[in-house]
Order: C-alpha cells, then sequence, then structure tokens
C-alpha cells in the first residue's frame, strides 16, 4: 500500500461561486497545496532547499484528470487523501480522494489523478523533467 | 466543423508562483472563464435568466483532463479557442485549445477537454443534470 | 474588551508570488474568510438563512485599510485575531491583527481595519444597507 | 497633471461570491494586475530584468485603503484609471479610480490609494525599501 498522506481543506464562503458551490478551479488549488502538503509529510525540504541540493525546483503538473461527484459549499472540511500511485523513470502518478464527513458519513466529493515532474532548470531557462530523485523516492514510499 | 469561440487572457505576475511560471489553477479559472465567454457569444443570456426561462442555473463541470505542454508567465498574452466537441442527451463535451503567439509562430501552451451539464436545482437542493435544451444547443452548433 | 476569535490560515505554495511572498490580494481572501468565521464562531447562522429569517446576505466591504508589516511566505502558518471594534446604525468596524509564531516570537504580518455593512437586496435589485439587526449584534458582544 | 494609464478587466462569473457580485479580494488582484501595467505602459521592464540591473525585485505593498462605493458582477468591464499621485524619497503613492461603463453613463466602482516599495532583497534575505530609482522616476512622470 503506498503511504497516504490527508490534507483538510475548509471551504469559505469566497471559494463559491453565484450558484453557491465551490468554484471547480479552486479544487485544483487544494489539490496543488495537497500535494505539496504530501512531500512536506514524507520530509522532502522546500523547494529552494532541492533547487540547491538536487536542482529541483518543484513538481510541475504535465497531465490531470478529474471526475466531480458531488457538489461542496461553505461551511464544509474537505479531507484530500494524497498517494504516489506509480513511479516512472521521469516521472510519477499522484493521486486524490476527496471527501466530506457528513452526519450521513462520508460523501465522495471528486477524485484527480495527476502526472507530474520533477522540474530543473535548463541552462536556456526552460523547464526539463529530472530523474527522479532517488532520495525523495525514498522519503515518499 | 463545430462553431469555434476564442477568449483572450493575459497572464499577470500574481498568477504564476514562486517558480516564476502561471501556477496551474489560473489556468482552469480561464478555462472556466472561455467556457461561459462561449455560450455568451453564442447568444446564451445570462444564467440568472435562463434560470427562470428554463431551469438551467450554469454548467457545472463533471469530467476534465488537462495536458500541459509549454509553460507560461507574466506578460504572455493566452488564446483559448473552445468548441462544443459533442452533443449528448444530458451533458455535452467541451474542448479548449491553448496557445500563446511568439516571435517564432504559435506555440501551444495545454489542450482539456470537458464534460459539463446543464444543471438545475432538485426540489430537495441537489444539483441535477437537466436533458440539454434545444435553444440553447441551436444557438451553439 | 470586544470579543476576538481567532482564524487560522497555512500559507501555501500558490498563495506566493514570483517575488516569493505571499501576493496580497491572497491576505483579502484569508482576512474574509475570518470576518465570516467571527460570526459564525459567534453562533450567526449561514447567510441563507439570515437571507430568510432578517433580510441579511451577508456583510459587504464598504471601506479597508491596511498596513503591511512583514511579508509572509508558505510554509507559514498565520493567525488572524478579528474584533469587532465598533458598532454603528447601519455598519460596523470590523478589526484584524494578523501575526506568526516563530521560533523567536510572534510576527506582526499585518493590520487591516474595515467597515462592513448587513447587506440586504432593494426591491430594485440593488445592495443596501440595513439597520444591525439586534438579534445579530447580542450575538457579537 | 500625472501620467494615467488604465487597465481594463472583464468581471467573470467565477470572480462573483454566493451573493452574486464580485468578491473583494479580486478588486485587489485587479489593481494588482494595473499597478504592474502603469510601470510596463511606461517602459519599465520586468521584474527579473531590474532585478539584475537595480536590485528592485519589484513594488511590494505598505499600505492600502480602499472605499467600496458600487457593485459589479459578470459581464461587466471595468476600467482602471492609475496614477503615480506622489513620489517620496524611498516610497511612492498609486491611486486607482475604477469605473464601469454604463448605458447611463460612467459608474464609479471603487477607489484606492496605495504606498509601495521599490523592493529590493537584505543579504539576509529580507526585504527592503531601495531609494526610488530614478530610471524609473523618469519614466513614469
Amino acid at each position: 500500500m503506498p503511504k497516504t498522506i490527508t490534507y483538510t481543506a475548509r471551504v469559505e464562503f469566497g471559494d463559491c461561486d453565484p450558484a453557491g458551490i465551490v468554484w471547480f478551479p479552486n479544487f485544483f488549488g487544494w489539490i496543488d497545496a495537497a500535494s505539496r502538503h504530501f512531500f512536506a509529510g514524507c520530509g522532502v525540504p522546500r523547494w529552494e532547499e532541492t533547487t540547491r541540493t538536487l536542482g529541483v525546483i518543484g513538481t510541475p503538473l504535465v497531465d490531470t484528470k478529474a471526475r466531480f461527484v458531488s457538489t461542496a459549499s461553505y461551511g464544509d472540511t474537505l479531507q484530500f487523501a494524497v498517494q504516489v500511485r506509480e513511479w516512472r523513470e521521469k516521472s510519477f502518478v499522484q493521486a486524490y480522494r476527496v471527501t466530506r464527513d457528513d452526519a450521513a458519513g462520508e460523501t465522495l466529493i471528486l477524485e484527480c489523478e495527476e502526472v507530474r515532474i520533477f522540474g530543473g532548470k535548463h541552462p536556456d531557462g526552460r523547464l526539463r523533467a529530472l530523474p527522479v530523485p532517488p532520495e525523495i523516492r525514498a522519503l515518499c514510499e
């Protein structure tokens, strides 16, 4: 079983749109925070430090797909359960299961699966995918 | 060929993250604006009006997948070319091709494909998918 | 002493700009959440309910001033101490003191003072200031 | 008369809150874009370049005050007229008048006045106010 780390977010009034439900791009904001929270929880230092030690400036997104199952609104507390589902040579698959605890039990809000890379900077300034650093992988498995 | 309507967004300093590139959830913010801009450009009125006339409160997202090809940064101007690629009974597929005009030509930034519904409110307050209103489909084809 | 209720926010990577510090509009996002959190903590129900019972749709902002003292960055946890400093006939003054707990003690990040109203909808659809509802004031003092 | 440069923003559905009006922190997002747009319009290069040439990483906010006069909603187009009202030794006052063009004429939405600095990085990593660079002031007057 891969390591799972859960990120918690409160939905605020300003996260919701005129229909009264979370404006969907805000879910991706929390997902990005949950991704970083996963690495921080595994002991991976800030990206400024990994820039110096490994050349890794962060984990840019390459692909994402998400399935929205139920809506959420302000006052809700959401749980983002995060795993790395697969390690590839130069990328990894990070997955999120987002739920809300209700009186009636747990409600599934959305599921998301991403491909991310460990990004470095080319001498020409452009971003490139670095081989997955074994030091980071060892912390996260 | 389906109708294509293009939405233009400028990337601002505050849209970028500490790596100096667009923070990816902001792409979904522009995509949502481009989705609404497509319907407005086809002559579909504001959702307040369709709420009264058709019971349609908006076009909530059900599924999305996106592929990020190049990064963007502040000062860039992005073009979001939007189409409805498929009309189903109770949903539709909306697609986005996002490019930047460069000295060297056109750079592909990302591609995104979504499933959305025309959302109505159940008497119990919950969101549900309405049959695609023929009035709206006729405007958009 | 007026009642004080504290709202806590974590600063995330995506809250920061290319200079590596919190993009200032995000402080106002947390301030708005802290304002609502104050009322919720005092027992004021959701605005949908007060719309029905008191005609109050929320607490729109009329005036704000803020003084930024220190920067913050991702990984920081911020405390927003919130008070209503003054009750007027048709408005109130809400104040925020934002700090970060550091190894060395407490660092002041910013101070903000706002004038807000209890907003209702005119029959013509426009927003107007309602007299401060005594039921709400009683809960918050 | 100080130089005035106008920034235009469209209000999108996702910029609005459950009350159907612009969520106020979004006004500060546009104000920050309008501030940068003023400097770009005066010929000031990107902050990466001024970091190298002048040590200026950007124009962090020190103080702001804003007065909200009318609400705005999606579909509106807003004009942000920007000026530098005063140049001090180590800071400057930047002001914004935000209006919407309506059938009936021009509606004032809000006014904002800020104190900003030209920020540099201390050897210890902290932000500090640099003397206003005469090269930049000459471009902007």
